[in-house]
């Protein structure tokens, strides 16, 4: 299978790569480096990625910027940060990557648990995340030629200790499960599901 | 109760608008007429409305404007018409008001069933609910001053029958269970919950 990971250079990214590769053909997609470069935040960044990348069976994103910070000085400019990245760069992937895609391809977003359980500071990322659950429900009645998508949507992640202190009780997602996870929307068969691996 | 109504006079904001007006004191915001006007996608806007409306209870917003269409067509620009209108309307009208808001007043938004269950052509306002809804749990906990926030959550709505056809299946909200929705939250104590009045 020929697969774009978008991120491919992050924690997630790195650790999904190093563990696909071995029977899969990847495409490292990362802002700098790697095989080729995309800004998720331009349409046209991400249009001249896909024709780049040529044919695929299943993109993967882990990249997702947000805004962390307090509320009380929270404003249109900063939710801004999430929006462009975390939201609507994940949706133009799917948006221009339907047009590009192998038939019976998939897309695998990322979310996370503060859809659900917030966490102070964090709401901008509820947002995101919550857009694009919502995104992949709706995406999934529409995408044809047996083309599926899902969101992985996991706490906090147990290669990411700097953000333990944030995130009170949230259990860590270790990096297993959350390949885990991923490995179930690209190699599974479900659609417009949001998959909580642990 | 001095009660601010953003989309007054659309169909369920005049609805709502002749249920409280008896026992309320109500600012009618619109788009035009109105008491007041306000573009809810910029917040300079939404800032001065604020100022205009003075010392107030709670907000209720029933504007939410999103893109209705074909999915194989669907890009960035046209999903902008959610991200700007009901998505960041909403939240910005949340952001910026906190600062306006009496002590124990509450902000109520408005969602809807697509969040979970999309139906086709829809999917701008699915995502739009998804990040509204997310965004109302997570303001929950870091509004202060027993300030609240929830959202309510209909299907189609009796008074829009010209929506029906696009909701096969949908069990139709009447008017007055929309109401009962808003009731709760503009009167009641919870927060942080998406009401569904049905």
């Amino acid at each position: 299978m020929r697969i774009i990971i978008v991120g491919a250079s992050g924690t997630m990214g790195s650790y999904l790569s190093a563990a696909f590769e071995k029977d899969h053909q990847l495409v490292k997609v990362n802002s700098k480096g790697g095989d080729l470069q995309v800004d998720i935040t331009s349409p046209e960044s991400i249009e001249r990625m896909y024709k780049q990348a040529g044919s695929f069976d299943a993109l993967i994103c882990t990249a997702g910027p947000t805004y962390v910070g307090p509320w009380k000085t929270l404003t249109d400019k900063e939710f801004r940060k999430g929006v462009e990245g975390k939201m609507m760069g994940q949706i133009n992937l799917v948006l221009i990557g339907q047009h590009y895609i192998n038939s019976k391809g998939s897309f695998t977003l990322i979310t996370g648990a503060l859809t659900y359980e917030p966490q102070l500071h964090f709401a901008n990322a509820s947002a995101a995340n919550g857009a694009v659950e919502a995104f992949v429900r709706a995406a999934a009645i529409e995408l044809e030629n047996g083309i599926r998508i899902n969101a992985v949507s996991p706490t906090v992640i147990e290669d990411s200790p700097q953000y333990f202190p944030f995130f009170p009780g949230d259990i860590p997602v270790t990096m297993k499960q959350l390949e885990y996870g991923f490995r179930k929307s690209v190699f599974g068969a479900i659609t417009g599901q949001v998959i909580k691996p642990y």
